[in-house]
């Protein structure tokens, strides 16, 4: 395993690489979330190449950039661990130099949910992106499905720009008792562990009440509310039962509807989803 | 030579290429300055693609897109005969199909000279180059210095987001009296053509002010604005000295300095730069 630091060195590398190369763009803090991508990028490419860069332009003034948890050996270590070719680990200033000017805005689908209360994320995320897409070039570029509005904001900058990557979504991968995995898990305390698990009880509510036919998006809204309400650390950011591309918010769940949630657990701010269906 | 009018087909011929691929973006209507790009493209490369696309998104409600000239049965003549291989020639709605809603902002240097006149011109351009780069994937590219500000933007889009192409800008080519080519010189009634060398004129002057001595830029300004004011058909837009790569107004003219005007000649507008040296 190559460890890359500049994108002229990481150019070099790539170009020695003939076939598919699959790429996982992570923030590192890696976890099973992460690794479960990384596996299938082994299985689907005949080179894997990783990316770990906290991209600060995603953050807002307010959040945690600053904080956000980094291990870059314990990160390299499990990289390895799973055949990973190349780790792209770029600095700060290699990726923004000074005077650094250009950004990509998605349009309509970058303004709600985490849009709507992350000002500028959803354009830090879709800049550094293509960044990375054109700096790796990857085959196919692998999401995981816990950041369902970065999969639909990555799969639009790709369709509408026009790059050449397919970008494959992989399933939420959880803890045992439900909770997502998430880098940010680590901030919670194990009393505020216990209560985050209130997000996915009010999803896997959701997919009941779907299951028992209720189809009406405000009754769910109202429910899931209900529930997470009950939970003294909990403070709900947005319930969200919303179209699977266009993120509009529906009057009636139906197959493939996303259910989405972001909830504070004392200073955490978490989030989760589920698509509706079988 | 092939030609390819959708993104798709454009992909399946390109991953049959191997060597260095060189691509020359047009909006058609060819003249000898494009076909000076062609032929520097296919001096340099293995394989020269050129693409003829009149892009909406850059032009302003009020400017010339319907009437843009056009005559693809001559390019494709033009092109033929210049050895190209390939020929993108999309049509709108390939290019932006319904729901289209990534747009590419390149900063500052989009916010002066052109771009302050034309609101969404740098916006356009910037989107549409970036999608054909994608599309494409040529190892250079081709643009005209006539286009100063569109060189300036795409080289600074290319570095900003890591686009993986070189940019090769080539020198402006000229009618014999001077008159920089451009396909909406066919605007132009005779006497409209023969009032139209007052840019070249007003240039040239700058150059010969340069060559005895002249620095300050507030002066070229004034002398070349008296000049042009001389033209009975002719309207000033602007007349910049500016620095090169950020485009700001210069105090002192020098070696480097971009020489750029704006003129309108009866309806149509004309565009045309020197760069200042020995």
């Amino acid at each position: 395993m190559r460890v890359i630091e500049t994108i002229a060195d990481f150019r070099r590398e790539r170009a020695k690489i003939t076939g598919a190369l699959g790429l996982v763009p992570t923030m590192g803090y890696l976890h099973e979330g992460h690794l479960t991508l990384v596996r299938r990028a082994r299985a689907e490419n005949d080179s894997v190449a990783a990316s770990i860069f906290v991209n600060p332009t995603q953050f807002g003034p307010q959040e945690d950039f600053a904080s956000y948890p980094r291990d870059m050996p314990r990160d390299l270590a499990m990289l390895q661990k799973e055949g990973v070719d190349l780790v792209f680990a770029p600095s700060v200033p290699e990726m923004y130099p000074s005077g650094h000017d250009t950004h990509i805005e998605v349009g309509s689908v970058t303004q709600r949910l985490e849009g709507a209360r992350r000002p500028g994320h959803f354009k830090g995320v879709a800049t550094v992106v293509a960044k990375l897409f054109n700096i790796v070039q990857p085959t196919r570029s692998y999401f995981g499905q816990k950041d369902a509005q970065q999969v639909v904001v990555i799969k639009k900058l790709v369709k509408d720009l026009d790059i050449p990557t397919e970008v494959v979504v992989v399933p939420t991968v959880r803890e045992p008792d439900g909770l997502a995995m998430s880098s940010r898990n680590t901030y919670l305390n194990p009393q505020e562990r216990q209560a985050a698990l209130v997000l996915w009880k009010a999803l896997s509510l959701a997919k009941e009440m779907f299951s028992s036919g209720e189809r009406d998006a405000e009754r769910f809204r109202g429910v899931m509310t209900s529930l997470i309400q009950k939970e003294p650390l909990a403070k709900i950011d947005y319930v969200s039962i919303a179209h699977p591309e266009s993120l509009t918010e529906l009057d009636r769940a139906e197959y493939g509807s996303l259910v989405s949630l972001a909830v504070r657990i004392g200073r955490t701010r978490l989030i989760d989803n589920i698509i509706l269906g079988p």
